[in-house]
């Protein structure tokens, strides 16, 4: 047996409890892929790296319609992805390689396998004899693609976001299946680059379960750039003549030379042998843990993908620094930070959005002003000759405080910022708008005009 | 003679004077030009609409590093001057048409001309029989731009911001005189548009009086992008073959097909008979008034770059919105907003700033911490391939306020609403960084790590 001051699952945002605090302690990190996680090699940073070139790639094609002729004569698809990759990798390994020379020193030591607790402070890690004990255990195992059964019964082959990014050649032709934010990412992506992308939906709308406006300006702004199948149930999937057909209920099939599927993901929880401890799982497979990060057995915790509501690596950081915290503070814990989370998906135009919808204020029984901004409204919308972008914000009338902001539309992910900060800092909209500059002829003012056009009752009233 | 409760010289800003606090009263407008001044006709707006073509011609030329391999076949220089001015010409037209109606309704009254003072409170405006007298004038004239004695005695043709986007084709090559903000928004939007461009400056870096490593960093970005010809004293200019030959005082020469002379702005205040008024002005040409816009004169006011020492139109738009409360509102005056006034340079890259320089801060006397992050640090940076792009930000490591942030480099004018914001409402910069999320992995993580990077002292010290 092999005992541990700490025992940590998993190497995305966990690997970052290693802090000075453990020093003089023992410590084992358990991998049983990559160092890294989800967002280091299969999540945010590369999958910007394509989207970047795809914006360029994007932005020469359509350039014309201010007067620039310019055109993409040829996309270097291994280029770009061994410019991703051999960026990556490297970082990767290199993490290995740091907490594995953090072995020689007996502080940490690596386990490469898959873990599975047996009993709530003991695990068995495949490829090792002994077995792996923790004073504290953390859970950060993270989360994966989910495939649904008819496609994988099929026998056809697909793709994800695990595995998308490193296929030899662009295809012709690819059909992605979904409509959330990955599904969004890679269509901008791979239409960008040239590949003709067919969508597949459940419903209407894709980002369905974004605010109204947000969801279906981005649903008009993407159906010009790849066709939507829309209201499609899925039955069978077969090989087609040179690619993938997959049928749907009404009659209707769908054919692309790739198949990425992109159905939602799910946490890495349910071959831990949780069933052997006292740790809960919901029946989404997260982790049950309170606001500290703490399951129901004492001294095992759980962050990032494995048990957090949001599926996002911002948020995954933030519950780290709670949780490193709180191994070495039992009597001073740090709450995760749940409060005015936002989010961006950079697919074309890019969507960020921070707090609730118009639906879920009214809701929540708030008396709300509303103010959808058209980019097109402003000096830099004119600039960008920009048609269909929105800023769409909604504030409470008595308070005067923002419940949510939602851009769609070019740089959403840097516009949404100074409302993220008013909503963490509890600025009220009328004092945010006036009480600062904002930059002529800057995008800014969308959100500046944006904030103007709510409407407050008088402050004597 | 015609008396009037308030006449307004100038259309720029002071065309939003006409508050409905005025419709009962008999208003004046005189207007020399066209409606709406600098910023509609020839200044913020139409230079960012050739400044977006500019960026989008420059991406497609660059996107071969991204694996892109994108080029610009052609630049239909006359599509875009068309689509800009068949745009803002209509408007500077529409706002002489509105305030011409607004004469048939008896409030408002149109001058088309130039106005000189005759006394404290009257004016004679060329073409005009009549006297106008006002209870309450204000000043708004605007600037214009200056050109140098040894350009304009030499005969040479040459154009001004005022001129040079209405130029009938593009020429081969242009030498601009000048390294500031306007000198360095054409430089891009010519050069990107594929003008062979020389900048010719007297010192050593453009923008020399920003930050030093501000100007360092945008020198060396730009160096890849036109020539630069340094510390250049000008002594004629002349003829070319086949444009313009300009002398330098060490013998060099520098020639272009166009000369664009961008050497600075001054006010227009020398020719409207202030001489015989109260009031006051500077050597510089503004005209002296006090925080609340008031010159020395009793009922005279000026705001905008007549008067202010920020040539900005966010801040004359700031300054438009205190005199148009304090024309009505003697004993509540507002005063300018003067503090925290940020500002952007359109240029590849953009430039953004606010507050002071670290010279500036440690010329003050504060204790400061400096972090200059670099853009390629961070995740998008990654996805950008950026290697040159910089945000440093300032602090006071005692009040742990920020005193400046500036950024070179893509969204500059965007990514700094943030800070702008902080330093208007006194947040710590400690607070900010880790009291809000930002979005992974935006290229706001450009400014979350700037402000990890300061340091102050513990909390507890």
């Amino acid at each position: 047996m092999a005992h541990y001051d700490l025992v940590i699952i998993g190497t995305g945002s966990g690997n970052s409890l290693v802090t000075p605090d453990f020093a003089d302690k023992k410590v084992a990190v358990i991998e049983k892929g990559v160092f890294g996680g989800t967002c280091l090699n299969v999540g945010c940073i590369p999958t910007k790296m394509f989207v970047q070139a795809a914006e360029v790639a994007r932005s020469a094609r359509e350039s014309s319609r201010l007067g620039v002729d310019a055109s993409v004569q040829h996309v270097r698809w291994s280029d770009i992805r061994e410019r991703v990759f051999g960026r990556i990798d490297p970082i990767a390994l290199g993490g290995r390689e740091y907490r594995e020379r953090g072995s020689e020193d007996g502080n940490t030591t690596v386990y490469s396998g898959h873990a599975r607790f047996t009993g709530d402070h003991s695990l068995r890690v495949d490829g090792y004899d002994e077995e792996v004990t923790g004073d504290q255990i953390v859970i950060a195992t993270g989360a994966r693609p989910v495939i649904p059964a008819v496609i994988t019964d099929s026998g056809v082959p697909y793709e994800t976001s695990d595995t998308v990014m490193r296929i030899a050649d662009l295809p012709s032709s690819m059909v992605i299946v979904g409509g959330g934010f990955i599904a969004l990412e890679f269509a901008h992506v791979f239409s960008s680059l040239g590949v003709d992308v067919t969508m597949v939906l459940r419903g209407e709308r894709v980002l369905r379960h974004a605010d109204d406006d947000v969801s279906q300006t981005l649903t008009n702004a993407v159906e010009n750039q790849w066709t939507l199948v829309r209201n499609a149930e899925l039955t069978s999937a077969d090989h087609g003549a040179d690619g993938v057909e997959l049928a749907l209920s009404d009659g209707r099939t769908v054919n692309g030379d790739l198949l990425l599927v992109a159905t939602g993901r799910r946490p890495n929880t349910d071959d831990l042998g949780l069933e052997n401890t006292g740790v809960e799982v919901r029946p989404d497979g997260r982790v049950v843990v309170d606001e500290y990060g703490r399951t129901g057995v004492d001294g095992v915790w759980s962050l990032g993908d494995a048990s957090s509501p949001f599926q996002l690596k911002h948020v995954a950081n933030a519950e780290e620094r709670c949780v490193a915290h709180n191994l070495v503070h039992p009597n001073d814990l740090r709450p995760f930070p749940h409060d005015v989370v936002p989010s961006a998906v950079f697919t074309h135009p890019q969507v960020a959005t921070v707090g609730m919808s118009e639906a879920q204020a009214r809701a929540a029984g708030h008396d709300v002003t509303v103010k959808v901004q058209a980019y097109g409204a402003t000096a830099y919308g004119w600039a960008l000759e920009d048609t269909s972008s929105i800023c769409k914000v909604i504030a409470d009338k008595e308070t005067r405080k923002l419940l949510g902001v939602h851009f769609v539309g070019p740089d959403a992910s840097t516009l949404i910022q100074p409302a993220i900060q008013a909503m963490s800092f509890g600025l009220a909209a009328d004092e945010m708008a006036r009480g600062q500059y904002w930059i002529h002829p800057a995008l800014t003012e969308v959100l500046e005009n944006a904030l103007l056009g709510l409407e407050f009752p008088p402050h004597d009233a």
